[in-house]
C-alpha cells in the first residue's frame, strides 16, 4: 500500500488484533474491530479484558464482539445482516500449525495443530514440536520456553512444563500484562484469596514522569500468602511483569513482597505497597 | 539565581553529586567534580564507579578525584595549589544529623550521627532514630525500610535488619543500580563465586527502543548457584533492579532465574540471557 487506509476491519482477538486496532487508530484510520469470542483476549484477567474493552470504545473504534460475520467481496463484510464496506482487512486469529510440504505423516489434532505428547514429542520418536504449531500457547517466549525444556528432556532432564506461569504481555495503550493465575482461575478452583490493588497515581515517580494511569493487582492465596497471580496496567507494564514473574516463580508470600526493600523513587515501589495493602494496608493510598 | 551558572563546582561524593554534574554538563555549564574520597559512589561496585568514572570524562567534566581542596573567599577554591574560579558551589557530601533544639540528651556517636542499637533505639528509652540521621545508610528507602523494622520492633516483632539486601540507585545517564554483594565484598568474604554479564546491545526490545548501551551482571555463588549481587547499566535501570531484588531477598539461585519465563519482547530478557549465561551459556550474545 502506498497509503494508509481510510477505513479498516480488524477480525480477531488476542494482543495483536488489539495492538494493530489500536495502532490504526492513533494514524486516524477509522477501525472496526469484529471477534466471534466472547472476550477480547482469550486467558487474559477479566479485569483486564473489562479494561482494555472500555479503552478501545473510548478510543473511538467501532466493536463487535461475540458477533459472526460473513465476508461479501473483497471489500465488504455482512455483520448482524448489515454491509459494512472497508478498504483492507486485517484478519489477527489464531490460525492451525502450517506444515512444509514433507513425507513424513505427523499427526495433527482435531483443531489443526501438531499433537505432541507432555515431552512435547509428536508421534514420530525423534520429532518434537514446540512453539505456536503444538497450539499449547501462541506467545514467542512459550515457545522459548518449550524448546529448553524439549532438548532437557532429549538429555535426560526430566520435569513438567508448568504453563501456569508465563507472562502474557499487551503491547496495548496503555500496556497490560499478566503472570500466574487470574482471579477467575483462583475462584474456580475454590480458593480462598485476597485482590489486594495500588494505582499508579499514588507513586510518586509515576507522577513525576506523568505516567499516572493504571495499577498492580496481587491475588494472594488467604491462608499461606502465597502470591497467585499479578495483574498490572500503566506504562511500562511489559517489562514490569518480570518482577512479578520472578516472586511467582519462586512461590514468594506477599509478606516476601513486602519485606524487599524497593528503591525509591521507583516505578516498582507500586509493588511494595500492593503487598502492605495485603498485609495490613499500604502507606501511600 | 535567574541565570544558570557559566561555571560550576560540584563537591562531593555518592549518587546526588554524579546528578547534579550531569545535568549542569548538559544545560552547558562548565563543571568541575571535586572529592577528596577515592571512590565517586562509596559502596557500589567498582564495575559501577569506573563506568560511571569515564562517563564523567567523556562528558567533559574536569575532575579531582582523592583531592584535597581549600577554599579561597566566595567564589574561588584552592585544588593543587592552584586557584579556581566559580560562580557556584554546590556541597553534595554527605553530612552529620542535624537536631532540632531539644532539652533530651541524645547521645551521638564520633562523626556526628545519633548513636542507635540494634532496634535502632537512642540511649532514651522511648526515642528511636530512623532515616540518615542514623548514619547508617543516606538512602530515602532504607530509611522507610528502617522505620517499618523498628515499628515492628516496639510491637514485639524482633528480627535483624539486613543491610545488605537494598538497592543503590544512581540516576545518571545511563541510569546504574546494584543490589546485594559488590563483587569486591565477594572476593574478600572468600567465596568462590561466577560473574555473569549480558549487554542490551544483544537484547531485542532495547534495539528497538534505541537504548543499547549497559549490561546487567549477576554475581553468583559458584557452589550453589545463588544470585549474591547483581548491578545494571542502562536505560531504566533503577527500576529494572528491582526484580533482581526479588530474586536475592527470595535467596534465588541463577537455575531460578534461567527457569522464569520472561515475556518476549522486553528488556527484562537480559535477567535470563545472564543467567542462561552463569548455568551454561546465553542464546542471544
Amino acid at each position: 500500500m502506498d497509503e494508509l487506509p481510510k477505513k479498516i476491519v480488524v477480525v480477531g482477538n488476542g494482543p495483536v488484533s488489539i495492538e494493530i486496532a489500536q495502532f490504526f487508530n492513533l494514524v486516524e484510520t477509522e477501525v472496526i474491530f469484529l471477534t466471534n469470542n466472547e472476550e477480547l483476549i482469550p486467558g487474559a484477567d477479566t479485569f483486564l479484558n473489562d479494561y482494555i474493552l472500555d479503552k478501545l470504545k473510548q478510543d473511538g473504534i467501532k466493536l463487535f464482539i461475540n458477533t459472526e460475520y460473513k465476508s461479501s467481496g473483497n471489500d465488504t463484510i455482512i455483520i448482524n445482516g448489515e454491509k459494512i464496506e472497508f478498504d483492507l482487512l486485517i484478519n489477527a486469529n489464531s490460525r492451525g500449525a502450517v506444515l512444509p510440504p514433507i513425507d513424513i505423516n505427523i499427526k495433527l489434532t482435531e483443531n489443526g495443530f501438531i499433537e505432541v505428547d507432555e515431552e512435547l514429542k509428536t508421534n514420530i520418536d525423534s520429532i518434537y514440536a514446540i512453539g505456536d504449531v503444538n497450539g499449547k500457547s501462541y506467545l514467542a517466549h512459550v515457545g522459548s520456553a518449550q524448546g529448553l525444556f524439549a532438548i532437557n528432556n532429549i538429555q535426560g532432564i526430566k520435569g513438567a512444563m508448568n504453563y501456569r506461569i508465563y507472562p502474557l504481555n499487551i503491547y496495548s495503550v496503555p500496556e497490560m500484562a499478566q503472570i500466574g493465575m487470574t482471579e477467575q482461575e483462583v475462584e474456580n478452583e475454590g480458593i480462598s484469596y485476597k485482590v489486594s490493588e495500588f494505582p499508579f497515581m499514588a507513586n510518586g515517580k509515576a507522577l513525576i514522569e506523568g505516567n499516572t494511569e493504571g495499577m498492580v493487582r496481587i491475588i494472594s492465596d488467604k491462608t499461606f500468602g502465597e502470591v497467585l497471580g499479578v495483574q498490572i496496567i500503566g506504562a511500562n507494564a511489559t517489562d514490569m511483569i518480570s518482577e512479578a514473574a520472578a516472586f511467582v516463580e519462586m512461590e514468594a508470600t506477599i509478606y516476601d513482597v513486602s519485606r524487599t526493600i524497593h528503591a525509591h523513587p521507583t516505578i516498582s515501589e507500586v509493588f511494595l505497597e500492593a503487598g502492605f495493602e495485603a498485609v495490613d494496608k499500604s502507606i501511600m493510598k
